[in-house]
């Protein structure tokens, strides 16, 4: 398989926006009144993404946690485009799998999409997925907006994830039949909270989804907001690792009681993490943390 | 050197739209009136940039071929994107050179970083450039509007990318000294034609930049219209390499003179390289062409 196959391949993905994939460049209209939200991610296999499985699970993996930075930032998804480079000697059935991940992926978000490059000649593979979306004016949810006194939160359930690595990776683990089905779907397609997006931009005072564990993400919103934060340790502990692409969002105390009921009807799950105080860093139980993430392990 | 040592030396790059890079997303805004054209290229080291050159030449050529694609559709740049996966015990100093050349080629065409992703861990350097910019509302330049009767012309002048690339990987060639000079500038800071863009705006039928060589990219842009193109032979020989960046544009024959004049005030050369036919595919003084391009080769 070369480029040509594979951008023909990639051809029916392609939205009104990608011109077809038959120019040098997508054309994208932003309406007055929104603002346009850009978020890429790079997946590189045997380091993010486990070496030797069929393309449907790298890709769609991808292009989700790609997404669920929009979901974080509040926005609604429009399009995405892809930058793939593989090495020779691909089998052609691993890249048919990338190309349905992908399109599983974006009929699920309804996000099309516009253009891309595609490669080959890499001893690894590697793809980037760049997303863009769409917020009203002036209501990005950002990382800088915690301030003290502010309640975190987070949604669903952390450490799924990586339970989900070890069912798929073939590791020993003890945990029942339920239990493997739930964390490989968490690991393999993590939800987008766009669900939430209204619920974050009324609410949120900052938001980051979680990618590289929950200290790491909660380290990374309170450097931005010049604030500190103290997370509860039944909360942390078990939830290391990341990959789980939740949300972690700050809100003020008051508007607390309405954003859990304003969750609990949309069917999100949401747990008090911890609140942000004066200072900086991160503590853990009133303890000092480090925030360093577990983005590379495998 | 880690991802937060890189992501540190990148942040002096970022741009308003860019958040410090503290943050998920980027946040840009398409002003009422403009579209946004978006275009991506991905440099593979040893496939499309010789190994063993500093950072700086790699960079600098990645930002400004993607650039070029803005360019070739009418665009002003206004921001770019960027994934970098890298090998490995990759030196500091190559890392450093990177920057360095971002820093120069983002300087060149006002166009600041608002975002991407670095990834360690790859056997092979992997960058892709993505690049934002705005065109007035429906004045996109496409590869698809190419009519027939149009004349076909090209910028600058073809071939010198290839001696340039001799030059750079220490290959015999026989040229003189300021030939080298002019040749290594060609290949390794190619320049995007932004100079033209109103030109091509309110003439060209169709544009593209001339990436795999000039048969190849005439043969996207006759696909893309649904046309042929007879191609002049003095133009195609020697011009087959592609690599530099030069653009390939259609116009109505009554525009001519007025688009010669043009691009004379604005400093840049173009050439008559032959005419848009009814039917489809490529002939060179009428003679059948094949449209392969080169990219792969080095």
């Amino acid at each position: 398989m070369n480029e040509v196959d594979l951008i023909a391949k990639l051809r029916p993905l392609a939205g009104p926006a990608g011109l077809q994939l038959m120019d040098d460049a997508a054309l994208l209209d932003v309406p007055a009144g929104k603002q346009l939200v850009i978020s890429t991610d790079t997946m590189v296999e045997g380091v993010h993404f486990p070496a030797g499985r069929i393309g449907g699970g790298f890709s769609e993996r991808l292009l989700r946690t790609a997404l669920s930075d929009l979901a974080a930032k509040g926005a609604r998804p429009i399009a995405y485009s892809l930058n793939v480079s593989w090495p020779t000697g691909r089998d052609a059935r691993w890249l048919d799998g990338f190309v349905a991940g992908l399109r599983d992926a974006q009929s699920a978000f309804d996000c099309p999409l516009i253009g891309g490059d595609t490669t080959g000649g890499t001893a690894t593979l590697v793809a980037s997925a760049t997303v863009y979306g769409l917020v009203p004016q002036g209501k990005m949810v950002t990382r800088s907006g915690a301030r003290i006194g502010d309640r975190v939160y987070h949604t669903g359930e952390l450490g799924l994830a990586e339970i989900g690595l070890a069912v798929v990776t073939d590791r020993p683990i003890e945990v029942d039949g339920a239990m493997r089905l739930r964390a490989e779907e968490a690991y393999l397609r993590p939800e987008p909270r766009f669900v939430l997006r209204k619920v974050l931009r009324q609410y949120a005072t900052a938001c980051a989804d979680i990618s590289d564990g929950i200290v790491s993400e909660a380290g990374h919103i309170a450097a931005a907001s010049g604030v500190a934060m103290d997370l509860r340790s039944d909360v942390t502990t078990g939830a290391s690792f990341g990959d789980d692409y939740e949300l972690l969002f700050c809100i003020a105390a008051e508007d607390e009681a309405a954003m859990i009921e304003a969750a609990k009807q949309l069917g999100v799950a949401v747990t008090l993490a911890g609140e942000v105080r004066a200072g900086q860093g991160i503590t853990i139980d009133g303890t000092p943390a480090s925030p360093a993430g577990y983005r590379h392990r495998l």
